[in-house]
């Protein structure tokens, strides 16, 4: 609004057009000023929208008929999945492009590429690197759906309240969050900046659980409830892991470097071994903390050392303070 | 994309057309092999987006002028409710008929019933189970929103920084889990399968509270700020409760039958009285575990035995150790 | 439905449908009986999704090119700011309209007011008073981009997992709490009732963070994870502080007066210096509790007691009991 009387919303209350006009020009002037809260120029950034599409299709593609297009049928399953295969490579060769911008190889003013290095291959330019990289996700489509099957038993296997696995599969929101982050996984161990993590932050909104991409976890990993849990950046999890709602894995502290600047490599985060059961809220930090295989961590348990194979850890409840007939 | 080069999107990238058709070929192997996680042939499922717009409308129902129409008034109220009460009564037949193929006395195969045995009702088929099912949810409509109001006035009883009913209404999540646990606990007192945690696991996602829709739950309840909130399938709760965030009403271990498998039908949660205060982060856990009336559970305590009357239940604090001066 | 056949569902139940007439009835004469639980002839009231338009549209202003519209460019930029700034200011003007209800200068009857005291201003109506907070409102967003401008810096200098900048703003649900706290402070501190909570329980639902309005949050502030963060109406933090997931800054107990009323305006949340870091789960209760600069206070600590400038509080973990070779 430029003061103009016609698109004016404030005809009578003098002054207050032009003032806006100021506060307009303050707001241009400071995005211009200060680039590290705006974009320019540029429309290849991630786009959350997109990336939501994304994920939604992909779990079209594991669990078919649940989500997305019903009443499939065996004959049309061909063309169905080979259609929405398609459609997720392309979405993600876009994304994927959008986020190359954030490459270390990567120059961050322009966005452009002369050479990125995937694990194995080497691309000429941006465009290139993204489509062999959403090829290679693509590729991985079947052993992320094998996976999730042996997630969805497991939760079954888990839960005594379950009463049948498309319930699972329907609403835990355990499950929404391992299969996003083996779908962020993927991506993650191609190499691709900042679209893991947007793909994890919109499984954390919608289950409370934040599991970051880098963290590695085994076969038929279940998570009950989930609110609060948090999984750090190098935790390692073995097989026929579960977890309750509340449990952190997470850092200790976080070491400097002679600037005191965070050094952001390192182990950071706890190991755990295979058949654990972490109850609700225990905490376990630290890189070099070892919780080997057969424990059982008890609820509101906190370590920040390792545990011997097939140990019980219980914290010994803190004294209670009984008052009784208060009133 | 079946590489066939005119809807090919890689272009110059030798193989990966083929390579994709690969994929889909081993993704639709898998899918046709694997039953436990896709659903082919039928489109009679329960579906979220039906029981998301479901639970809306009986939202408005309960809330009316708050959520959905504004503007009613008097003299076209009956009309409105009317109409809200009859596209209830038609999806949650709809959203009750996909969920019955998950009654025990469904064949599962086919989805198909010859008999249902409701409460008191036997029904024919699913068709009119489902119907009658409806029907019954309708007919408990007036107490759900009797226990609402109650629920509302509570909240504002127990809040000092609540300015106004009007505020619960439009904006607690511990109002928002509690109606959804209403409408779920009656929709699963009619022995309708998985569709009360299809609304349950919505309202958890919406609010971070996670009320199994088998807890019993009394007048009067309130859950204050509520993330990571969870009440158990076989918790029961008296009137007058008050619960913070944090707060489990747990299980203590899952009995196993003699196969290793879960025995499902028990009591394995606690049992709270009337007018009993449950403060932040508290894990009460047990089937056999009762906090008998007016108890107050102070933050953070972790109980697994049974309370008497009256008490009040403190966790003496852990020793802190002080640091001073640390830099 | 009125039993009329014609658009009868249940044909062949007999009765079902007047039952369903007379279960409208019963609605009915509930809602017009009971007013707490309905609004009838004013569409006058606060709307949510009108409110999360809103929100969105600042948050575009605060980081344009991520949000909304991409490919900004610098010529275009005015243009663009000037028509966000234009539709926030109306959009927030109707929204206070609404909102103005519930101010205590107005009757809560009809909606209207005769005047309402601002700040250091007072409107002769209700109109005209939400238009002036609109523009005052909008005269802060300046600063309110240059405060998220820090927070999003702060939460890079203290996040170790954080790649860049870009990524915090893209999808740290920290930013997005401290994000909607500020736009929901701004319109609490010009008197604007329920608004600002409503802002805030969006942002509550999306993140898991609770920071009620009226919260003073000072500088560079950073919140990691979230999840189950509750920071309190009256509670006070300075510069530079740094709150992980479950933190609790909360009230001690509420007191009543003579009537047994709870009394709405005390300190009751405690009261943080600069540069204290708060760890996961902590819970630091009390309008007295004075947590003074640079004190670090330990995961899991329960505090109801002021800590000196420069300490470290830390729990002594409780005894744990190790089981070994349990099976």
């Amino acid at each position: 609004m430029s003061g103009d009387e016609a698109s004016n919303n404030n005809a009578g209350m003098a002054g207050s057009g032009s003032e806006q006009g100021v506060i307009v020009d303050r707001l241009v002037a400071m995005i211009l000023a200060e680039p590290r809260a705006r974009h320019l120029g540029d429309a290849r950034l991630p786009s959350p929208e997109a990336i939501g599409s994304l994920v939604e299709m992909i779990r079209e593609i594991i669990f078919p008929g649940f989500f997305g297009e019903r009443g499939l049928r065996a004959e049309t399953l061909h063309s169905h999945i080979e259609s929405l295969v398609d459609r997720v490579r392309v979405v993600a060769a876009e994304q994927i492009r959008g986020a190359l911008r954030y490459h270390p190889d990567v120059s961050t003013e322009s966005g452009e590429c002369k050479e990125v290095q995937l694990n194995e291959l080497v691309a000429d330019d941006c465009d290139r690197a993204a489509l062999e990289m959403a090829d290679a996700f693509v590729a991985r489509l079947p052993l992320i759906r094998w996976a999730l099957v042996e997630d969805v038993q497991a939760a079954y296997d888990g839960d005594p309240a379950a009463t049948h696995v498309d319930e699972i599969i329907f609403c835990y929101p355990g499950i929404e969050a391992i299969f996003a982050h083996r779908v962020a996984h993927a991506i993650d161990a191609l190499g691709v900046p900042m679209l893991p993590r947007l793909i994890q932050e919109r499984a954390h909104r919608r289950t409370g659980i934040d599991i970051h991409p880098g963290a590695t976890i085994g076969r038929r990993f279940f998570i009950d409830h989930g609110a609060g849990v948090v999984i750090g950046e190098t935790t390692v999890i073995g097989d026929d892991v579960k977890i309750y709602q509340g449990v952190t894995l997470g850092a200790k502290s976080f070491p400097k470097d002679e600037r005191g600047r965070l050094i952001r490599d390192q182990k950071r985060h706890p190991t755990i071994g295979n058949r654990v059961t972490i109850y609700a809220g225990a905490v376990i930090l630290g890189g070099d903390t070892f919780i080997r295989d057969d424990c059982e961590i008890g609820g509101g348990v906190f370590l920040t050392k390792s545990v011997s194979e097939g140990s019980s850890v219980r914290q010994k409840s803190p004294e209670l303070v009984h008052r009784e007939q208060r009133k």
